[in-house]
């Protein structure tokens, strides 16, 4: 089954960008997942809040364990998150006596939101490899044309005589600014989120906080106070995605006006019609138009997840799943297809 | 990859709708487009549009006819959309000399539309039939726990008695305007798209009408003036799917607050939390409430793609793409998990 | 104070309508509320549930009662509804021993919906009268210019040659759907609603049903059930208004680009520049894209609107008062725009 | 007229903020506008671009300019933005020989744009304030009743005991962030916006930075390339506005969710009720909700406004002018709303 355009196999030729989705395939989410056990089964044997065999114990069943993914499904049908059924089974491959030590003083959120921030961060890479890409290729094209002339265009009116490095830088400096935000943000989104049942780690007691850092440390991640009802990181994170993409979007509108009108622009490999084969169809152009206008969109719903109840809203927690890794993949998308537009760009101004 | 929970393994046990999604899969998607195609020969043969013999050697064709999709992948990303490769494809297996009469005054968005709306009338039946079930459900807890008392709450706090019933006709009231509205809106939705290159179906001459009736008769749409621009009963329709959701959410929403609250609603089968085995969580109820707000976030897109640019928007179409078949997705996993919600309660009001 | 340009001294002139505008002041909203309370108390009287000369003082009273409008605001503040200090000083005009029978079975949300369907009638009347007015408008560039030809545009490129009549059909026809849904919708919309103070109208016993048919026929409005916690007719009619900015979006649009790429359209009086004299811009078509965008954003919050906890949500309902009055006023702009727009229309097509 | 709650005498009393709705009044607009004009005669006159003399007389006809704001209206109407016809009077008041150097090498959007942000700078502060004011209120509640017990709440069902303070800080530490954020984005945003015609200050030739620098020293605004179709900086702090009313609506539905299920808060003044006088409703609790929820999806809006087509869209700029007061005004009133919130708390836990 294929809803999304962004899974689809043939949509997500376009639409798409495999890395970027590779992230939210199941693999990579049990996988961070199981990172996470691990972690925190050497975490808390160092810090003496569970023996040690019982830590080698679990590090070695993870090692080989598969899940049991139909049984998976059936969990996340009944329990709306795939952890409980998830820490069964490894349970059930540690076997008894050190079983009881897997998962343990975690919850469901604190697995599942740490996957999604080791995920994010390796999403973030990739989206700030594709945006300096971005940068060079625009710093290309004002090497190349930037002296030449270009009709401004204001109000849809021609207005007066600019250079084509007036226009382009327009498309660049957001790009700059963008890459500023991603390391502003970069620091409050990137931490591990760890506080047991209610966010208080209340079962390891004062090893709470020594435990936490270690995890973080082994997972790669900063430190931070349990954030498990404060989204406002996840929100921010989005903002950031649908401001890219909106740049984009510009650049991709103000493209298609350019190959609607003529002389401005000439743009190699465009899009075949099955009606009129002599047409060349700006595709790339209206799918940056597309996908900015996506973005904007499902940035409203990261929003409204941001009234999260109490210390956990199940509600306003799944609705960032339908959301959030869309956005990213969309992003990366458009950051990929910008890249290629530019590259088709032969010729602009006069 | 499964960027989408619709398309998760995991998740969609929870979010998705195996039957809606099955729709908006590429096979069925597909098999859609080359019935559209079968249809306009034997159309356009009947009304002497094109030879009969080419009809018959495209149907044939069309009978044993696989796309090459790694193919079809290259295509939607070179040309935005799937159609020109897959006709190219087509005519590759009907062959000189029929093969010039393959997809014969059609245009890449007949194909597309048209297969949209052949599955949307699939799903719009699928959704009305679990609609049915839940007035049914809502009914049937009606005539159980009607007449007990409830504490009715407003502005989150206890106001004055009401019954049960009062509480589960505000449940269901909706649902019946829904039926309605669905009637009424049917008849614009469930249309052929035909309109050749630019929409005037010019390579048809005076045959034009009576090949689009005859067309839209076979692929069991009512007939309709082509609409590639005018996007309003697409954004209707996607209206229609958030009214329903968002009802569906405030079920939810009532469940879970009632399910706080403590003694009024006993829910049987409840989620398991990892950390406290106590817990019954109020799983399906939140759910009804994350997909009410993800199709209220959805609608703003579809209504967005409303300003659909001259004869043919690439951009605005391409955006109906990534909204329209996650919102059907979500209406009807919202149908299934209400339905299974309202068989959860065994108890309601005291 | 003048926060939203539909407010707004000057942005008023280019984006407010003056006529929808009334149906929002505060003097409107309040006569809509004091015809209320003269209906219910007349209807009461009638159906023996307040003595006649308690409906007799109560009438009187209201005939020359002018609110306190400081004291108003207050209470708003406090209340979150203007309706308690309201009737405190109607009943402090009424006097002993009749003010006991003002707002007699009634709760504020009964106050404040009817008033608010109250003047969505004459919103809806208003509304009507620019979608004929825009039709016949749309009617007369095609029988003016319809057979002149124009160049298709698919995909921000040229495609094949079309008639200015396909155009305009395709700006006139979704206006001509949004009647036949006015009137569909209408009937679901315009409908009183009094329910007490938690929906049953507990207070009226056996004439509960009498009182609201009567007082129903009093406000000129059909009767129906109460409908405090279902919100599914505000939002479908919030989903019609986007719909008819979106097709006039798209006639904007359409409009800016043809001004844009030169000789296909003729306008008279477009907009000055402060720095290039020569310009003219296409501000009405610009305008109605911007409406058209601001109510697809709208919508969204509308349909978040749904999810109305239990049997009042002071969240939810507020809301809705924060949207849909602007929702109303931007249709009614639009509309105005393109009736103003189609005139400025000199010449379509070559 | 009074379309928007944030403009309305009584509902603005709960939902609006004195200060912030301040900075969107007419008046305070072409106070700015004035400032903007008067401070670029100055800095061209500085730089040698206008003569002294011609400054001189515009800085006095400025000092007692008043505008015709009837003519004003009508030019919006025509023009789309204000700026020419006030430009036309700001030239008559200054007459002949000096008229011509009103408002030199300056477009309408340097003024608007520059006019905003000189706004948004109060609007900024006013804000901050109230953050602040936010963050030891909060601080206060932890000091006074952080070590109370508290039941957790994880997807609506009691979890495990928690202090107040775990809740309190649930609330408080985005705000903190959100000072963070301010501080970053606040340097992108508080800067001069000066371009001309297309962009490119061609009628100050080589004088054009300097004039731009001193511009915005004079305005107190840092100095900055034009970004007249850069609009991420507008859509950053639009995130922001609604980053913090999520949070406080958070703050807002814990507060109502925990007055609902009864003793572990008590608030004084709450609202009353109609119908039923024994309620204390928790009006400021959903005010809070509801203003989340409003600019969460508003945010959507600004973000389809990142789609600037070429060097100026009247689309999108107008779109942004329907959007960013309301959120802005939004946001004032949530932060008053949730510090007398807080201050309405007179115990929290047990």
């Amino acid at each position: 089954m294929t809803v999304s355009p962004f899974d689809h196999p043939l949509l997500s030729g376009l639409l798409g960008d495999e890395e970027a989705a590779r992230y939210f395939s199941v693999e990579a989410d049990i996988a961070a997942m199981l990172a996470f056990e691990r972690a925190l089964a050497e975490a808390e044997a160092e810090c003496g809040v569970i023996p040690r065999d019982a830590a080698a114990a679990i590090v070695k069943a993870l090692g080989s364990f598969r899940p049991d993914t139909s049984k998976l499904k059936v969990g996340v049908a009944k329990d709306g998150v795939v952890v409980p059924e998830l820490v069964r089974q490894i349970k059930a491959a540690v076997g008894a006596p050190h079983d009881t030590y897997v998962h343990f003083g975690a919850t469901s959120q604190d697995v599942i939101d740490s996957s999604l921030v080791l995920r994010l961060r390796g999403a973030v890479d990739h989206i700030g490899l594709l945006l300096g890409e971005n940068i060079v290729r625009l710093t290309g094209l004002e090497l190349e044309f930037g002296s030449r002339e270009l009709m401004a265009t204001t109000r849809m009116q021609p207005a007066t005589q600019i250079t084509a490095r007036d226009r382009v830088v327009s498309w660049r400096v957001p790009l700059e600014r963008h890459q500023e935000r991603l390391k502003e943000l970069s620091g409050r989104l990137l931490v591990v989120q760890f506080g047991g049942a209610a966010g208080t780690l209340e079962k390891l007691g004062d090893k709470a906080g020594a435990v936490r850092a270690a995890l973080a440390a082994k997972l790669g991640l900063a430190d931070a106070p349990q954030w498990h009802s404060q989204r406002d990181t996840l929100a921010e994170f989005a903002g950031w995605l649908s401001l890219a993409t909106g740049g984009l979007g510009k650049f991709g509108q103000d493209v298609a006006l350019m190959a609607q009108t003529g002389s401005e622009i000439k743009l190699s490999g465009g899009g075949g019609s099955s009606a009129m084969p002599h047409k060349q169809n700006p595709v790339k152009a209206e799918a940056l138009v597309a996908l900015a206008r996506f973005n904007a969109t499902q940035l409203s719903g990261m929003h409204q997840a941001l009234v999260h109840e109490q210390e956990r809203s199940g509600a306003a927690w799944t609705l960032e799943w339908l959301i959030l890794p869309q956005m990213v993949v969309a992003t990366a998308a458009a950051l990929r297809l910008a890249a290629e537009l530019a590259g088709q760009i032969e010729s602009l101004g006069h």
